[in-house]
């Protein structure tokens, strides 16, 4: 099946109310959204994805902070975020992420934006970069050979979150800016595939 | 080399500052720090793993919230906690997970405590026990016949964080209590090994 048809094949679901702990309004989802208001909702407070992997965003259209949302239950903001430092508790828009792709996934990293300097061969997950040899806590550029990937600013998958893809950017991410607006700096301390 | 052998072969280290973004107060350890106070720390405010994994403990003695701690920087509290919701930032005891054993870690989940109800076998990581088909947001016992785990409270490895190892408890966990002090719940919703 190609990415383009299962991404509109019925095999996303993602349910969203508008307060903690699945109470108050509900609304479900099979393709992205775009803006949470247009449904009504003032922010997502809680969320069950039933199938599919997607990603949330802290603003609408995209923007902002990125959470990760694989299957399972999400009671509050808390429950997606890992990022303890930055309290801004919103997802206002979120989408599938279409070409997660876990047996096949492929990424290099650069020391260096615009690849350049030494550069890792990423296919398996890794709670430690530096635990791999990788001298910096930071990754200057970084590109997606296959499948899509989050990229977590602490080790062992923790802070901030950017999500690369292979289908996103021709999947070339060569410079920190190009990882989302939230990206202050490029720091990155473990990377992790994303099944489908 | 022997578990025990390894353990006290120098293979560890990790530096504790008593401050944020390591200032301050100084301490390096190649083995298990049973209180912090011991050293003239009040509390741990950022450290830096540089060889083996650790777990942190929030409470002297090993005891309180767990944090993996692999190699890399954490330079605050908000670096390894996965947890948003329970902001005593603590650390003040912490030791090396010996039993670590990427290759061969293997665990069996049970629904129910005491090892009952339907069960299933890990070999893998898993960021949703939901997208492998888990029916429940918790797990009610497990076995670890090898390696060193981490359960973590939500998906993708986030939320209140749980140690399991085959050389603590004979690998064995009948029931949540025996996770830990700060478990209130079984609530498991994804599942790592932890590396060396």
């Amino acid at each position: 099946m190609s990415q383009q048809s299962r991404k509109f094949s019925g095999l996303w679901k993602i349910v969203a109310w508008d307060e903690a702990d699945f109470q108050g309004q509900r609304q479900e989802f099979a393709s992205e959204c775009y803006d949470i208001a247009s449904c009504g909702f003032n922010n997502v407070g809680s969320a069950r994805v039933e199938s599919g992997t997607w990603v949330g965003f802290e603003h609408p259209g995209f923007q902002g902070q990125q959470f990760v949302l694989e299957s399972g239950s999400y009671p509050s903001w808390e429950a997606w975020s890992g990022n303890n430092a930055y309290h801004v508790q919103r997802m206002t828009s979120f989408r599938p992420i279409s070409c997660a792709n876990h047996r096949e996934s492929k990424m290099t990293i650069f020391e260096q934006e615009n690849f350049l300097g030494s550069k890792g061969e990423l296919s398996e997950d890794c709670p430690s970069l530096k635990a791999l040899g990788w001298k910096s806590n930071e990754v200057g550029s970084l590109r997606v050979h296959s499948g899509a990937w989050v990229c977590s600013q602490f080790p062992g998958y923790r802070g901030f979150q950017y999500v690369v893809e292979s289908d996103h950017h021709g999947g070339e991410y060569k410079h920190f800016r190009e990882l989302g607006s939230h990206a202050q700096t490029f720091q990155v301390q473990s990377v992790r595939r994303i099944h489908h």
